[in-house]
Order: structure tokens, then sequence, then C-alpha cells
């Protein structure tokens, strides 16, 4: 079959790469209809040397199963299922606390063991506990939005949940990526007040104002943080979705989180270190986040979607066929689109 | 009046200095009739230097009041109190969330504004918000308890209640100071399960056991890791309780939290970054703490020492007049003593 390779940086070539088939009675084999690109693929675009091992890219999917082991239970050939980005066996201790993506049978797509769902098809582990049944059809128009629940819409929710967002919050968003974008929509529906979008591309600042943001901060660094005080009668924010991952992200972050405030962080951290003392330790500011169990989140963002009450399919500006892949990454890693949508 | 000045480091000496007065209508002034010597104290006493300037020192006391400003309301002289480590006006948003080491209007003890309280009196600002009154007389059996209200347990506590501690809790306290022993008090009474003390002093670790600890570590860096995760079939513990503020003993916390676990961190940190990635990332590790509000605590915490439910006065094995507090400070600085209580 075809599928995405990424050979080194700025190197994404569509070639034939093995078929998957099932290798665990665990496993489940889905032909992907929907897949995308990830602001985390951009990671690699930007650093990955030939020395790593080519790899086959892609997290993120939508397809209908095809084939499943001897041991699956609750799927079955022909089953609409959206793909989170980890796999997760749905039974062990982190799992039954809804942490799936610490599952101590889990891990990720798009390495030698796990190619990567960027392709006609994917195998996927532990298909019982990963694959959710969506109850519509493999055309339906609502696929952008369903999409997203297999990472940024989870992990935006994440962000806010991990960040104590709730009614009347005041809430900052560092980072207008997707995932950002998606932070914006989670703040809103758990009652934020006021949505402080930090970035400064104009495409993206407007489609959070559309989601529920009611300021924008186009300045970085100390700038920033003199503007959401500014915006937060001087104190900060309650809640920091940080959707980015940089150094100067997470100092920003933290410096604009009020006394007792909370960082939600999902942005994958590009940096070793973060401050230790001032501010985050002498305000109490609680830091938290990590990869999202978006796995435990479709149920309650799965609702939302099918009602129409959530539409975080917008973030797709842009949506290709395999060959249009390559040219993907280089959009979105050019900021000329948000986030690109692959139909195999 | 005589009190305890610090010149530089390792020169602590008993002083004449000027006999606090009301300079605020605000303020109150306390005769100290307990105070004592903190393991923040030590920082300085070993990294000083004279031209810091030197500082009347002291953030713990318990007094009775002598005089009071104006606009003071709820003390009067002769009321027996206990002044929290940091001072507060009881009434800006902060404090009415019950963060008063983040009130608008507050500050800390032992600096040339707001002089120390290992004195024989010392001026409190912001005097209504600050003190509480105690419903015993100056010499009450129970003072050692009453005593660690105004610091380390309220600090230990907080650990325990940032990390998250509840009924069943597995909860490593790093640390065997006065706070980490605090933290284990305060860890028991949540209702944790299990309890790992982490440290290498055998009087301390005794007490340890005598207030609630299950186990003790008394390896370091991977070491003290492997060992945790051995006490905790491999996963780490929900909750750690951090009460040391050095950058191992953070990497340490971080590393010993099992995937979605919480670290608690009040020991004030003497590092400028901790780690943002593996593991703290990766593991959905939440990191929280501060200055703790420990007068937002004492309501919950006081009854627990008058009705001899915890004995957190017990931290205290020596007791010094305030010629014997320079004595004082070299014998916690030389782990002869675990804290020092000072009778002025």
């Amino acid at each position: 079959m075809r599928g995405t390779v990424m050979h080194a940086a700025g190197d994404v070539r569509i070639e034939n790469v093995p078929d998957p088939a099932i290798q665990e009675p665990t496993d489940a084999v889905i032909r992907v209809t929907r897949a995308c690109i990830c602001g985390s693929d951009l990671w690699p675009y930007q650093s990955l040397i030939p020395a790593d091992g080519a790899r086959v890219m892609g997290h993120e999917a939508i397809g209908v199963v095809e084939d499943v082991g001897a041991d699956v239970r609750t799927l079955h050939a022909g089953d609409v299922v959206v793909m989170p980005f980890a796999f997760s066996d749905g039974t062990c201790m982190f799992c039954e606390q809804g942490l799936q993506t610490a599952c101590v049978h889990g891990g990720f797509f798009g390495n030698p063991d796990v190619p990567g769902a960027q392709s006609e098809a994917v195998r996927v582990p532990r298909a019982d506990g990963t694959l959710y049944v969506l109850p519509v059809g493999e055309d339906d128009a609502l696929m952008p939005s369903l999409l997203t629940l297999s990472d940024v819409m989870g992990t935006g929710h994440h962000a806010a949940v991990v960040a104590g967002v709730g009614p009347g919050s005041r809430v900052a968003v560092v980072g207008d990526g997707a995932v950002g974008l998606c932070g914006v929509i989670a703040a809103k529906r758990l009652g934020a007040e006021q949505i402080v979008i930090m970035g400064r591309h104009a495409d993206r600042i407007a489609l959070a104002r559309e989601f529920g943001a009611t300021d924008a901060v186009s300045e970085r660094g100390p700038e920033a943080v003199e503007r959401v005080h500014e915006l937060t009668d001087g104190y900060g924010v309650d809640a920091v979705l940080e959707c980015v991952g940089l150094d100067q992200s997470m100092q920003t972050a933290i410096e604009i989180a009020r006394p007792g405030g909370a960082v939600g962080r999902v942005g994958v951290p590009q940096h070793e270190t973060m401050p230790a003392a001032m501010p985050s330790f002498f305000k109490n500011v609680t830091i938290g986040g990590g990869p999202a169990p978006v796995r435990a989140y479709i149920d309650e963002l799965l609702p939302e979607v099918l009602e129409g009450r959530i539409e975080p399919g917008r973030v797709f500006d842009r949506t290709v066929d395999l060959d249009g892949v390559p040219d993907g990454y280089r959009a979105m890693n050019d900021r000329e689109s948000i986030k690109v949508l692959v139909k195999p």
C-alpha cells in the first residue's frame, strides 16, 4: 500500500510500504478514510536526521475496520472508528482511571513497530481499548470535526481540564495552532468568561474569536505578559493552556498565571527545563499536563460534535490526497495552513 | 530590646535592636513568648554576604498582644496569638480564596521593613488578617505544637493538599526535616495508606514512623527512585511531598510520581529550573505548591492540636533562650537538631 514516509527533515515522500496485517490477536487493521498532519509532526519535519531512521508518519485517523485479531471482542469489519493518537488496552489501572496515555500495554503510532496512519491502512494494537466506534457513515459531513477527537480537540480539552477551567474562569491560550484553537473551544464549553488567545496569525485569531476568544494578544515574551496583566486587572489569568511546547511559551504561560492559578500544558516540550522558583513557586502556580488521554474524552466530546455544539473541524483549512501530503507538511510548516486533512 | 541579627553566613548575634512600635493603624505589637528557627533560615545562614545587609531573623512565633493600631478590630492587649510566617490583610481576593501568601497587601517577616520574631517582641502588619487568637494561656503545655501552626505544620499540610493526598493514597515525603515530618502527619490524617519517608537521619526517620510513615528510603538519586518503585508495584506514588527545595530532590520527586500523580512542593527552591519533558510531561505529573497559606489552615489544624490528635511539636528537640539562638542555628545546620524552639 501507499504511505507517508519521512526520511529526514523536510524530506517527506509517498512510497510503497508493507501492507498492515494482524500481528497480535488484539490487533485490528483499518482502512484509513481520513487522516491529518499534526503540529507535532512538524518537530521531526524540522529536525529529523537520516540516522534516526525513516518513519511511516501519522497518528490521527478515522477509518473502517477491515480485519480484527482473534481476541478482539467489540469491533467488526465495516465499523467506522476513530483512532486516538495513542493505543491503549482499556483495562489497566491507568486506563481505568482515564489516563490511557499511560497504559501499561500502550504506545504511540508512527514508529518502526507501529507504522503511522497517513497511509491507506494502519494496524491498530489493542484495538478493543483503542478504537471508538462512530455512529455515522464513512463520508458523514461531520468527518472533519470527528477526526479532531483523535487528537487536537481532546488535547485542547485536556489542557483546559488540567488547568482547572470552569464557570467564570479567566483563561489564556498560548499558541494559535490547531490545538490552541481547540483549547479555546474547550475553555468556552467549560464555562470560561474571558478567553485570551495568544498568537500572531490573523486568520487563526479570527477563528479563535469565532470559537469564543474574547481578547487577542499578538506580543511575545515580557510584552505579552504585560498585555495579559493589563487585560486581567493586573493579576493574570486563572488558567493557562500551553499549546506550543517551547521554552519561551512555557515561561510566558507561568508568568501570566495569577497567584494560585494553573498551567495545563499539552505542547510537546522541545525544552529540557522550566522555571522552578520565580514565579511558579512563589505564586503557587500549578503546572500539569502531558499527552492527552483523548480516548477518555470521546464520551464527553462526541455528542457535542454530533449535535453541532462544537465545530473543531473548522481548524482544517486544506484537504489533500496522499500525493498532496508532502506539500501539506510544507504548508503547515510555512504557516500557510493551520491543519491539513488527508483523504488517502 | 534584644533580637537575633544575621550579619553574614554563619554569623548570627544577639544584639540590641529598635523596640517595635505601631507604624500603621493596622499594626499590632506582640511580646514574643515562643519563636523558632526554620530550615529556610539555614539558606542565608549558609550563603548571606555582608553586602546583602544584616537581618533581624525569625518568621514563626506565638506571643501576647501588647499594643494595637487604631484600625485593629479583632485583637486586644493580652490576647495570645499565633503569627503565621507571612502577613496578610485577610480581605483581598487572594486571602478570600485562602491563598494568604499572595495577599496584595501582604509580605514576609525578617527584612529591613518588617524585622523578624526571634526577638523579645515583633511588629505585625495587617494584624487583623494575620494573627490568630489562641484559646489557651501563654504557657500552655501545647505551645510547641501550636507554634508549628505558624509554619511547618501548615507547610507540610499544604504540600499534602497540593499533591492531592486523600484516603488510600500512596505518598512519598522527600526530606526528613521538620516540614517533611509534618508532611507525614498531614498525609496520615488525610488518609494516606502508604507513606514513604525519604531521608537518612535515624532519629528523624524514627519520629516519622511514629507519625505514620510506613516505609523509609535512605538512598538518594537514581537508587532512591528505584527503591520507591520497588515499594509501589513499579509505578511510583500518587503524591509526592517535596520538602527540601534542591535540584536533586525535585528531580527525585518528579521521578517517583506515578503517571497522573502529583508533586506538592514546599521546599523553597534553591535551583533555577526543573525538568520539563521526561518524565514530568510524558507521565502527566502535576507540579504545584509554593509558600503555604498557613493562616488558612489554622481553622482545620488547631482543633487537631488542641484535642491531641496530632503532635507536630515533637519536631522540636531543643529549646533555647535568646542567648542560645546562635548555637541553635549551628546545631540545626550541623543536623544535630531537627528544629530549635526559642523562648525569648
